[in-house]
């Protein structure tokens, strides 16, 4: 029924967000699959980054960088900031990447990714070859045209959005397909089900 | 062109993934997305929970849970693992889910999740009103029916395996759509056509 497969890293869905970092002139920017929330007092988010990556040096410098949301269009830049090291390639030449300047921080965000967030450095912990950065969210920011005239979220936001999924292990790019119902919503019917038990 | 939300919480896509823990006979489910892999060496997983959570309580005590990744059918049962706490019910007695014994650990896996991890606690960190618990995997489990006979991945393992997608802050549930392309290879179109500049 279940084959073991032993320890491994794969795991899905994830993001593929793409994390600007700069020092100077110099900006670089990076793929990262391996990032998520880790808390809301304050709003924190965390990426694990391989201990040789330049973007590590680079942020462990500044304090600080952005991590920006690609859509499902841009699968093939987000994929290159992944296979490319800005320590030998100047990515930004490469790509039709706008940077914008961010609010609170001096490293700028990207305007091609829909949603984008402003970080600042607050711890940092050791795992073998990997570096678990752990970063308050100061700012986020979202394209005008996809907030609705209320400035409430649109109802299938993730859809207007349409953020790449990543697979991690098996290596697949994939688009959101359906929605299929809202959270701490459509487990109510489970509850009113047992109810009548 | 941005519009400015402040610091927030917002993050898509994400995982919806089922945490189960054990204390003695009692069993308990959890749904977690704010869950990431944090380290390949040795592979390990980071979730975050709030303070008062009952599985906190419960991993606290084993040092061990187990993470399963439910397809796109089980969004409902997903969602209500998230509205309910253990501590005032047995969640098990509510849905059919169907727990078989782990191979390295004490704490179950969900069998109606196609893929399994068993994980090992190893660190804790406390960020305001939340733990980040990082965990080693120290097994995982796919059915038996998604993988090929080659023991290889499906070409399309991310469809098959058919992972529920969550949207976090606009709080939405999502299956995948269409596969883009793969990791690794989508982007070495770029590095071919910034080669002939």
């Amino acid at each position: 029924m279940k084959r073991q497969l032993g320890p491994s890293t794969a795991f899905f869905p994830i993001p593929a967000a793409l994390i600007v970092s700069k020092d100077g002139d110099k900006v670089n920017v990076l793929t990262v699959s391996w990032i998520g929330i880790v808390s809301e007092t304050p709003p924190m988010v965390g990426i694990s980054l391989r201990r040789d990556r330049y973007s590590l040096e680079l942020i462990r410098k500044t304090k600080e960088f952005t991590v920006n949301i690609p859509s499902a269009n841009l699968y093939r830049e987000t994929d290159y900031c992944g296979l490319v090291s800005g320590r030998n390639r100047d990515k930004l030449r490469d790509l039709n990447f706008t940077m914008l300047e961010s609010r609170k921080i001096s490293t700028p965000i990207i305007k091609e990714c829909p949603y984008n967030m402003e970080c600042v450095v607050k711890q940092e912990i050791l795992l073998g070859e990997w570096v678990l950065i752990l970063a308050e969210i100061v700012e986020t920011h979202l394209d005008e045209d996809k907030i609705n005239p209320s400035n409430r979220a649109n109802i299938e936001i993730s859809k207007v959005v349409n953020p790449l999924v990543y697979c991690a292990e098996v290596r697949e790019y994939w688009s959101l397909g359906e929605k299929l119902g809202n959270g701490f919503s459509s487990g109510k019917e489970i509850i009113q089900r047992a109810g009548k038990k």
